[in-house]
């Protein structure tokens, strides 16, 4: 529990960082700033999912914004790659691995990664295609 | 080492996935698909940062991209919040706690995140500004 461990005194006058939900359909709010500023929410609709699944609050400050590609159209993937080209993002992604070249392909590209990307990198087994 | 944890024969045939280096600049790729299909890139110009800093590959599935809004303009926040609305997405957002009143909302946002949420909330105390 947050109670426990953080006093009020301690949270009172705090800054947090916290993650929403993942959910579709964040609608119901608008947002204010942009450059040096940041981008903050200016209003949020009573009731709309913005507050009821999102928890968002007047005056959050969006650091991020993680968008999934699931049953994406892809002309609305196509603009959220244009629209964000100029800015920092970080991918997801799937990679099959089929074969040897490409598994030695795989594992420059790993050490590479590695090299540069130390913390960021995270790289994860899912499920074996041999059996 | 990925050599020493997953052994070549064990790495072919498997999907993996990873995240990509947080760079600004992802240009020089195109994707293709759409909707049940998914998102995949489809051509990436050799010595161009989706390949030299994103390290994508031609076949790669994109599963999510991460926008961070720092130095975003608010047109370009705006028109990727849009072009997002209809699809899964979470925000990572900075809140600052100021005093009892939003405390104590922060306390019942939090244990309604933490009901309907359980593992994707993450909350994080940066830095109390009481000192």
């Amino acid at each position: 529990h947050l109670h426990r461990k953080c006093s009020p005194s301690a949270l009172r006058n705090s800054i947090l960082t916290l993650k929403t939900e993942v959910e579709a359909g964040a609608s119901g709010f608008s947002v204010a700033g942009g450059g040096n500023e940041g981008i903050f929410i200016k209003k949020v609709l009573k009731e709309s999912p913005a507050s009821k699944v999102f928890s968002l609050r007047e005056g959050d400050q969006l650091l991020s914004a993680t968008i999934f590609f699931d049953n994406i159209k892809y002309e609305d993937a196509l603009k959220i790659l244009q629209y964000s080209e100029p800015y920092r993002v970080q991918f997801s992604l799937k990679r099959k691995i089929s074969g040897k070249e490409e598994l030695e392909h795989f594992h420059s590209t790993a050490q590479y990664k590695k090299e540069r990307l130390s913390q960021s990198a995270l790289v994860l087994l899912l499920s074996p295609l041999t059996k």
